[in-house]
Order: structure tokens, then C-alpha cells, then sequence
């Protein structure tokens, strides 16, 4: 068994607020993260899949495959876009890093099923100091 | 003379677009930084100054009044803002890399004036792909 | 479960000998290391907290917490100071990063059960190229 | 149980193609990796070993000693070298990051076994993108 | 006068020999660069033109625009390539990185004319240690 | 005219305190840099050189004599050091990162005039936030 991970990026905005709380409520918990007008990331992603390197190519997965999953299905939805108003798969949640990552996750874990592969873990990384990692419960 | 430079960094949301203009000519010029609901970026902003080391303490400037002088007068203003509606000195202005390296030069550069240095320059990374800089003209 | 890690430095001196040994002795154990007049490193310290999001604000801890639990307890007693001499947890213990990060995680750890989360492991780099992890057992 | 992880640096030629297919075909199943005239890479190669740190040293392994073991059964026969053509580990093995990292793992783990340590992981990064990671099965 | 970076990567084959001269010579001068089987790199490019910033647009040059000018010319003919056998302006050129630079601008400083900037430097690291930087003569 | 850059890393010991002072203004002045009993640092040193390349080798200067060039003399001294007491271009100087750049200039600017290129400059990075760069007056 062989772990193959892949790099991509996205750049968005977001704010962390409950719109049924106060706004000094949201202030409170939330901090600058509440930001009425919003604030952003460059976002790292880390994509690992596991499984059995192919004798005849010695991939686990193509990893412009890989790549092109990704990009397709998370990076085009979130990259220069608001993770609060733009995206679908994240309406009505919060989106903190640890949501995103689980959302991530929910999407790609089906698609890669079709490869002779499966999804181990979604690590995401909001700045250099704070990252987060889900494995799929 | 020695350059003495020192690394502050920045969460922020921006979009690129003129209200003069329709959605479509916005997003011909800025593509998808054009994006209604903005995007955002973690900014690393390199200030850069230059001067004789005190012979008293080796230092060109303490690297600690530097990065206050940094904090309070830029990063406080910056930092976890929309550089299109929260930020006073860019106020009408476009926030482009290039311009918003432009103004934190004209907020720092009279402050640093009054310490025995002067300001060298202002690099600032958007991305890890993407930088500028501007030596104050 | 969600894993969730923050990112912190500090800057110390030490080094490796044992004084019941000849300075012959310790620099055929610790080579360079054992200089007697001490070196240093930029320690990277990753601590990483496991749980579930909290379903009000998405948060496994809030990470503005987890930092002031780190700084108020390890780095502010590990930074600028020397890792042999001034620190009490490290008192009679050899500063090996890995004894260094053990005693990070018994520092921490009582301190993280408090809060809904548990310890997972210490991430320590004393260079680019040496890093150590801890899990507790 | 403490983790220590070593770093090593090798820059090599390698193409990926299968001799008894046609060109048409590698290029089709490898893309531009498929390229005649080879390719290359500047490889990370990350070592993890795990065991108990020594009551006397505070080490798991001595550094200097993991740091020359890798250094003379690995970066010696990869780097500035042809890893199809000059390697004798590698002969008859596709060249892909995963076999690589797998045959890498199987040079290291019986040399460790000496020590009072075990191998516990070997990771490659080919590119700052793409990485994978090997437990030994 | 704002100056603006681009980064572009490129990984490649090459080997550093002269063919006049015998294989010990070739060892003699260029170590194991000469190795007969080619080694490789992964290389990082960065491209700086400085110009003033547009009125309508804050940009000195889009970034698109000129990471298009880039691939195209550039990494397209750099990118899993050998630099001695398979681009066209290298040809019975030495492939040192210094060469590698000054062939580059040349290829892009007329390009980037057309734009209402200049190129201002080539940056190329071909290791994390080592780098060269070119302006033109 | 081509650039190159060499880096090379060194871990040491030192503070900034005047024998001369009290501790209480050593404090005032230096803060935590003044601990009695030191700190440390891993420090990334960059050395350029300016020649023009050589036309049998494509080389300004064999970057692995600039390598050894620098080990020998600066680095050899410095590396698990302490830079107050271990080391003889240091004796008497405040070990500022401003005045070790300048005494590491002042050690290899002779050392290269011997070859056919001229040091341009010494770029000394005491943290990731933290670096000066000097260009011999």
C-alpha cells in the first residue's frame, strides 16, 4: 500500500459569523475572524489517496488524474470565490477550515471509489500557523 | 549601509473591478478576481530599510519598534479587512498588488523618516507565484 | 474527528553533553553539539489537537486558544532562553529534541483536556532537515 | 515511542516509459514523463525511523549516523544519476515516485534493524505537488 | 516604477560535458554534473518587468498575460525536456545555469516589449542553495 | 555580468547585552535578546558573486568551490558556536545580525578577488521574519 498525495491551491474569501447572532456575539467568538466584509486565504490543499502501485505503470494514480479530479470538482467551485455565498456544497455551513475540509472530503471520496483507489485524507492549510486534517469520520 | 528587512503578513479579502463598468467588461479585464462575492489572499509583505548600524547596539533599527511601527500603522489596518471597503489610505483606490504596495509605502515611509534610517522598499508576495515591488518612485 | 494543528517558534540555546563525562567523552557521543559554549536553533513546534467540530461554530478548539495555551506555557518559558539552564520542565534532562518534545507533551497535554479536544502529537524541527513527532506513549 | 525523521536531497534524470510499447503508447499512458530524451527532478527524501530515545543520549538514532546510512546506500547510487539506467536497486523497475520510494524502503529497513530503532516511513517528494509515502506493505 | 514577478516551474535533464574533452577531464572540471547518464532538476524561474501601473487597471503587466508569454516560450520548450539535446535555443550552448538565464531573457526581453513594460531580471534556481540572477549585459 | 547565489546554513549561540551596561538596561534595550544564559538561532546565509561566465564552462564561479571557499572560512567558525566567545572575527563586536553580515563580507571579500568575480553581496536570515543584507559599504 502506497500513500500518493497532491498539492493544490485556492484562493477565497469567507467570514466566520452566525447571522442569528448579534454582531458583538459573532465579535465574541469569532474575533477579526467576523470581519463584516468578509476577509481571505490562500488555501493549500493536500489530496492523499492510498492503494497498490499498477505493475505495468508503476502509478497508484495518474496523478494528472489525480489533478484533474481536484481542480474540476473543489478548485473550480472554490478557488477566487466567497466559501459563505458562492459555493454549493458548503450553503448553510459554517465555513471554518475544519468544515471545509469535511465538506472536501464528502465530495471527492465518491469520485475516486471509480479508481482502483480510495481517499485517505483531506489536509487543509488556512496560513502557515494553522492546518487541518480528516481522514473520514 | 546595511538593508535590514522584516516580514509582516496579512489575511485579507479584494476584488478587481470598476463600478463604472458592466460585469462582462470586468470580468473580460480581471477574470475571475472580478468575482462579485470577492476573494482573498494571505499577503507576506517585506518591508525593507536601510542605514548605519549603531555602534552602541549593532542595530540599523530594533527589529521590534520596526515591526510596531508595521503593526499599528498597516497590518491593524489590513489585516482580516476588505481592501476595497474597510482600508482608509485605499480609499478609491484599485486594489492591485501594485497599488497597495504603492500606498503602504507613502503610510510608512514619513514614520520611518524620524528613526536614524530610511525606507528601501516594499516587496509584497499575493501569492507564492505572484510578487511586487516599488522602491518609492 | 478532526485533526488540528498550530504552528509555533522559538529560538534557544543548548547543548548536548553529560558533566560526569570527559569533554573527550561528550564530543565522541554529541560531536559538534557538545560545544561547550552552547549553540542554538529556530525550533518550529507543531502541536496537533484531535475532536469533533463543535456544530455552533465549526471549531474543534478555537485556535486563538490553543495559541495562548501553547505560548503561556512553552514558549514563553523555551524562547530566548537556554534549553539546559533556564527552563524547569527540562531541569536534569538531556535537551534532545526528543526528550524536548516529550516534555512538551506532558507540559500540554492536562492542559488540553480541559477543552473538548485531545492532545494528538508534538511536531518539533530544530532544522530543516531534523524533526522529531510524539504521540504519547 | 518517539518518531525522528531525516531529510536527504538527490537530483535526478528518469523517464517513465515501457521499452516494448510503442512511443505513441507511452505517450498516451505518461505523458510528457514519457520524454525520449529524459526528464529530472530535485528529490526530497524523507526518513522516518521510531524506537525509545536512550536513557544516556536522549536519541532515538544518532542523526550523524541515520544522515551517513542514508548518504551511502541511497544518495550515493541516485544523485546526478540516471535512475532507469545507472541504479543498480532500480534495474528492471519503473522509475515511477512510488517504486522508487518502495525499493528506497527496502535497502534502508534491514541496515536500520541493527540499531535499536526500526524504519517506520519513507517519503519522496518529486515535486512540491506531488509526494507519496511508504510503510513497508 | 513598480517591478512585478513571476514565478514558473520547469523540470529537466542535463548534463554538463564537453564532448572535445575525455570523460576524465569532464569529471575533472564539472564533477558528478558530468555524470554520461544526464541528472535533472526541478527549476524555479522567476520573471521581473517593471513598468508604471495602468490608471484603469492598477496592473503594470496582467499576470495572465504575462504567464502566458512565459509558458508558451519558455516552460513549453523547458518543461520534462533535456536541456542539451531538446530546445532549440540552447542548442551548442553549455546548459550552467548562468547560460541557461541569459538565454532565457533573450528569448523573452523582445516579447515583452510589445507591453508597456520592461523586462527588468531573470531569476533561475536550479537547487534550494544554489541560484544565479541575470539584467541584461 | 551574471549573479550567483550560494547558501549555506549555520546553528549558533549568542546575546546581545554590554558588559558595561546593567542587566536592567541590557533588558531595556535588547529584551529578550539579553538572556544571561544566551539563545540561538539556525541561520541562512546567502553569498553572492558577480562574474562573467567562463565560455569553456558556463560558470561565473564552480559553485562547489564557492561552497567550500565559504565552509572553510565562515562557516566552519560559526556553525555550533557560540558567536560572543567562539569566534575570532567576532571578538569584541556585537553579534547583531547587521554587524555578522558585515564581518563575514569582510572575511571572504579578499578570499574571492583571487578568483575572476567579486563578491556582491552577503544576505543573512536570522528567522524567517528577520534578514539584512549588505553590499560592502
Amino acid at each position: 500500500m502506497i500513500y500518493i498525495t497532491r498539492r493544490e491551491n485556492f484562493n477565497s474569501a469567507h467570514k466566520l459569523s452566525r447571522p442569528e447572532w448579534s454582531d458583538e456575539k459573532n465579535v465574541e467568538v469569532f474575533g477579526k475572524c467576523a470581519n463584516t466584509n468578509w476577509h481571505g486565504h490562500n488555501f493549500n490543499l493536500f489530496v492523499t489517496v492510498k492503494g497498490i502501485p499498477s505493475a505495468e505503470t508503476g502509478f497508484v494514480i495518474d496523478l494528472k488524474v489525480l489533478s484533474s479530479i481536484i481542480k474540476e470538482n473543489i478548485i473550480e467551485k472554490l478557488d477566487h470565490k466567497n466559501l459563505n455565498l458562492d459555493v454549493d456544497f458548503m450553503k448553510g455551513i459554517m465555513p471554518s477550515t475544519e468544515n471545509l475540509a469535511i465538506k472536501i472530503w464528502d465530495e471527492l471520496e465518491p469520485l475516486l471509489k471509480v479508481h482502483d483507489c480510495q481517499l485517505h485524507s483531506i489536509r487543509l492549510h488556512e496560513t502557515e500557523n494553522n492546518s487541518v486534517e480528516y481522514f473520514g469520520q
